[in-house]
């Protein structure tokens, strides 16, 4: 049982396995290069005009060419423990890196301190690892003061209607602000690899320019379409998450020895203080139960594990393993 | 009809198609980073060990990086007329382009008075959009004398076993060699998108390194394992291309006007009289079949079309219909 990737289990939604079924008879053909029927889909999805968007082949690739951008001012800020992937695109175009620790225990970004002028910040909102959302309010000064801002919103998705603190709306007023989306997470199709940018439209024809035609497959192009309009899948989600994590959430807080953050996405990051490298290894061998040490954090190292919520019997399968490792006398 | 874009008639392979299917249940997890299987497979099929392979989002994907490489020489030679593709990965890093004018009359890449030097070159055998096949002892001085040497060979698997002229044999002796091979032209599977770069391993870790981890999705992982141990499939191909492509040949020098090149691969470049544009427009209006013009090709202009080889049929179709055009009296 695989808690350590943060996929929706509720998915995939099964119109999008009909679009990739579908989809199967068009392989023959090159994908259009303009991702025309994708963008204008995505483009109604978000009430932008479809040149601000574009596809990538998954969120991962177009973070290279965002990296590449970031690469262009003489710092980018980065607040940490954050995603591994940011490092290596960074490293693929020497982005000059600035790492911003977070403080755990209020884990706010707000910081007067620090100039924007000629610099570049990386935010990722929810925050990964932590699951945390920061407000509009709280990066509008960023927009305001930085040459450019690249939010990656990989969970953002996660958030309800009226929760969400995307930065969608606002992407007019902001020429220096790159978004970028993944639609692999929410409706569980890693495999297939999709996300898009939003950006203005003369930054991502430079992005076409730099890669190659066609970066997305037919088929995630297809499900992508589908799965956007599967409002049904949406809800659903967006239901069993807040009741699942809630459970989840108040389970592990009841385990002596266990903190969990109080996450907004599909995950909870949680202190230990049993070695989590120890706890991962225990909950593999007695339960085959797979959690995501956060070695790939070095600034979390042993004290906190990482756990997707699941269904909610699953989360329940993951609570009494954990407690029978952590309190075997009860 | 399409014969502007040179996809195999034959394909997909049911194998593939089978392989596609069952890979949907698999797409709720990430791809293997590593393409261990599928990079097993590849090295069996070629007798490669497998850490020289790197499959890729398409040969154009792994193109951009190729052209990274050759951005760290101070010349890179082309021949023309070329891909189109290479000038945008080329452009993509500032590649410092000399472009090497091909006589069409004899096709040689034969020439002593270029130095390698600090220097790079890219080949593409068999050539797009001639269909030439250069031996591999024409290219050995290159090997010898050139810093990087970049061979296309998207189109080398219609040679049938013992006319092909790959490099990949002598991958081992050559540091300075990078071949590229796409998969889904002969499969027919453009639109899942699968090639793979050749090289020395340092340099594939070097790009792996560069790009996301998941560049390649797992429906087009699983076709291409099932796709490349399909020997009937390939049989068939080249059984039927050999004799389809003789007789569309000799079906286009029949017509007064036309002179096909004898080409080796799945399509023939062809020279007109009668400007090429013109020749496109009426075949779409009054047959609905599609040629590919050679605009995307500045040096062959409207004195050139190319036509994919497609089933026997087909090809008897498209001759009737530019007969009609051309010598409408008969």
């Amino acid at each position: 049982m695989d808690f350590s990737a943060s996929i929706n289990p509720l998915g995939p939604p099964q119109s999008a396995i009909v679009a990739i079924e579908k989809g199967i008879a068009d392989l023959k053909a090159y994908p259009d290069p303009n991702y025309s029927q994708l963008r204008s889909c995505l483009a109604e999805y978000h009430q932008l005009p479809s040149e601000w968007i574009l596809p990538g082949n998954g969120a991962a690739e177009l973070l290279t060419w965002a990296a590449r951008e970031l690469s262009q001012w003489e710092l980018t800020f980065l607040h940490t423990p954050a995603f591994a992937d940011y490092w290596r695109a960074f490293s693929t175009f020497n982005v000059n890196v600035n790492p911003l620790r977070l403080d755990l225990k209020n884990l706010s970004i707000i910081n007067d301190r620090i100039s924007g002028k000629n610099r570049a910040i990386l935010l990722n909102n929810p925050h990964n690892p932590t699951g945390q959302l920061w407000k509009i309010e709280e990066i509008l000064p960023y927009l305001e003061n930085f040459a450019l801002v690249v939010v990656d919103e990989a969970f953002m998705d996660f958030l309800p209607p009226g929760r969400e603190q995307s930065l969608i709306p606002l992407i007019g007023n902001y020429p220096n602000l790159i978004i970028l989306r993944s639609l692999t997470k929410f409706y569980s199709l890693p495999g297939l690899r999709l996300g898009y940018a939003i950006s203005h439209p003369a930054r991502l024809k430079q992005w076409q320019k730099w890669r190659d035609p066609w970066a997305v497959n037919v088929l995630a192009a297809a499900a992508a379409i589908a799965a956007v309009s599967d409002r049904n899948f949406q809800k659903q989600t967006w239901r069993w998450l807040l009741e699942a994590r809630a459970e989840l959430f108040k389970g592990l807080a009841a385990i002596p020895g266990l903190q969990p953050l109080p996450g907004t996405a599909n995950f909870l990051l949680v202190g230990t203080e049993q070695p989590s490298s120890q706890l991962q290894l225990k909950l593999l061998q007695q339960s085959r139960i797979l959690i995501r040490d956060c070695i790939s954090f070095p600034e979390l190292g042993d004290r906190y594990f990482r756990v997707a919520v699941r269904t909610k019997k699953n989360n329940q399968t993951l609570l009494q393993a954990i407690a029978t490792i952590l309190s075997p006398a009860k």
